[in-house]
């Protein structure tokens, strides 16, 4: 089945939010097996949204939208959406009792947020104050939810999922399997992704790339169309690739070291903690992550992890002596398995004709072995060296450690 | 005049990509004066995106199309923009040479992306292979764009704008004005702010939460109409207030830390490195942050931080001695003016009916001075409680740093 997604909201429109409720439930939909056939984002403005979930509805039999049903005065969602399937409003003692159990009797919206279309079936929101709606007539099932992402979460998981798969089981089948790399570009894999794709015409082929990370997406009617496509991409590309369900790199190394217990720990110059922000971002990090040093400034370079004062003088900050210095004196400190260190010139300012704005030199440490140290040169804005880089040291620790033997 | 952008991209729908080029097109056209009245994402699939173009030119005059002009297969867009404007391909030398100027005459694409539209007017992409492309008739404006966010970017500043300018400039007239707060709720500004828009009928106003930020946006057709509900809330919420020119809180510390020639480092334990990650997004960051320790084992913060093995024992990490002692400890490492530390439980795992998930403990330290702490707790999944706490810790943070007085 086509499934659609509208999204409300002003916000969204002027780039002043990123439509991240999208990306969710895009994901969503796509593992119980629903296809999404369009993504629109319209303004919190009545004729406009009327507009947008009557041709929503008019192209696909499942619409989606997020949005707009907040307690502020610019919140019409439910008022369009209610118009539309010529619903009345009345006054829902559970949705009231429900607020009052979580909220008290003083929130200023509690009249507003329980009084809601007659005709729609009302999913509680255990987050927030606004409940989630699905409307539904012959041809069209229309789903509000709210736009807080946590609370829109929270009632696609406890209402919605529950009612689709009760009311609209999805019908075609696609079959997805994804092949995730790191440190390739796209110009690297094309023509060999070209070639499979033209053994392989029943299936379609997706590439994605990211800041040091690219994954080729294969989709077709059956595994069995996918399977010589994703071998074929896998035997040729086996020295790039990673595994994580979610996507990301750092849960390659979160699966690595929890698996094999080893421990991590980092030192972190021009990344700034972006390093150790990504791998703390996965639930259990601490099972093998013990911490890090941000040596920003000299001073906590040669204070706390023992850089040698003689070293950045003669090397400068940027250098392989300063990195490897600052990996033995993070493995020092922390005692960990494996050390990361990184210092590089994430810019716009700070460049010179030998260090452009994006060098960066980068170290693995091990403990009682000699470091292995490197340097990149990543190309972009400043948000895009520092991802880079995160991605760049994260996949090659990633490599050493899966070469680890025992 | 209204604008809209329309994404081509199956990753976008399905989730795996997030809309940021959406969010970044409608800030900058927003700055330049076009309101955008609509984003359409579509899938890389002719029809669709046939449609989808025709449908955004029968609305609006100006259409930004992001995606799909890359090297692969699945990017088709210029093929299908230059059927609907009745154009043939031809070989531009220019664009070729270019192209093998940067990038070498072995890339695989380089006929591909040199043969292109003849009616287009080319814009060159300066990072990376795919240029871009202006098609115009008698109603219509159709600019294409590739989907890799550097390169849109690029293309946008040096061809777009200049192009805009000159043969495109905005009709109507909207002037806006944001108020930024952080550690307030929706609930907790909605009653005032429907006060100040019932007195200001003439003036739009939209509430955008975020995790321990909030910002009121005011649109209307003049200054003048915008300067009494901005004083009035200005007035009102002036102990939360801050100001950023991107609407991010550090970059509010970033500001006053330069100005005031202070400096910061940080201590963190579940927060991981986000804060002090935030904070090194901002170029120039060095200037004031000299760095910080992320102690995620109890041995980091025993043997880094001097962080006591009796206090631990006796309060557990997630205390307010432990925090103090973290704050303490980084002051004396680096010996910056302020120190910040924390030390929570950012979950999904690891809760207990004493200290629940969500629940950490703040400080923030000065030097020769007691540091200040105190306890929050936060709601929402992982990555919000770690957001929510970084924005707390730098909201307290500016308005102890902005109440100091030389």
């Amino acid at each position: 089945m086509e499934a659609e997604l509208l999204v409300i909201g002003n916000e969204v429109l002027a780039g002043f939010t990123i439509n991240t409720n999208a990306a969710f439930l895009g994901q969503e939909l796509l593992k119980l097996g629903y296809l999404i056939g369009r993504q629109t984002v319209v303004p919190d403005e009545e004729t406009a949204l009327r507009e947008g979930m009557r041709d929503a509805m008019g192209r696909s039999s499942l619409v989606i939208a997020t949005g707009g049903l907040g307690p502020t005065r610019d919140d019409i969602t439910r008022k369009v959406a209610a118009a539309l399937f010529d619903s009345d409003f009345h006054f829902d003692a559970d949705v009231a009792a429900d607020l009052e159990k979580r909220f008290g009797t003083k929130i200023p919206s509690l009249v507003d947020q329980a009084t809601v279309p007659k005709k729609a079936h009302i999913m509680k929101n255990s987050v927030g104050t606004a409940p989630g709606f699905i409307f539904r007539d012959a041809t069209s099932t229309l789903i509000l939810l709210p736009g807080v992402p946590i609370e829109m979460e929270a009632i696609f998981h406890q209402g919605v999922i529950p009612y689709l798969k009760k009311h609209l089981p999805p019908s075609g089948q696609h079959e997805r399997k994804i092949v995730r790399m790191f440190k390739l570009l796209e110009v690297e894999i094309d023509p060999f992704v070209r070639q499979v794709q033209d053994q392989n015409p029943d299936v379609q082929f997706g590439i994605y790339p990211g800041h040091g990370i690219i994954s080729v997406h294969l989709v077709a009617s059956s595994q069995k169309a996918l399977k010589r496509p994703y071998e074929a991409l896998v035997a040729h590309f086996s020295d790039y690739l990673y595994n994580s369900p979610s996507g990301k790199l750092e849960e390659a190394v979160h699966l690595l070291f929890n698996e094999k217990k080893l421990t991590l720990s980092t030192a972190e110059s021009c990344t700034g903690g972006s390093i150790a922000a990504a791998l703390t971002q996965l639930s259990g990090a601490s099972k093998y992550f013990l911490g890090g040093v941000i040596a920003y400034s000299n001073d906590v370079k040669m204070n706390v992890l023992g850089v040698s004062k003689q070293t950045l003088e003669n090397h400068g900050a940027i250098s392989q002596p300063v990195v490897e210095q600052m990996v033995q004196g993070i493995l020092n400190i922390t005692g960990s398995d494996y050390g990361l260190a990184v210092s590089g010139i994430a810019g716009p300012e700070g460049g010179t004709p030998e260090k452009p704005i994006g060098t960066v030199w980068c170290a693995i440490g091990q403990q009682g072995a000699q470091p292995k140290s490197w340097k990149i040169r990543a190309f972009g804005n400043r948000g895009v060296i520092i991802t880079t880089t995160v991605n760049n040291v994260i996949g090659e620790l990633l490599r050493a450690a899966q070469k680890r033997e025992k």
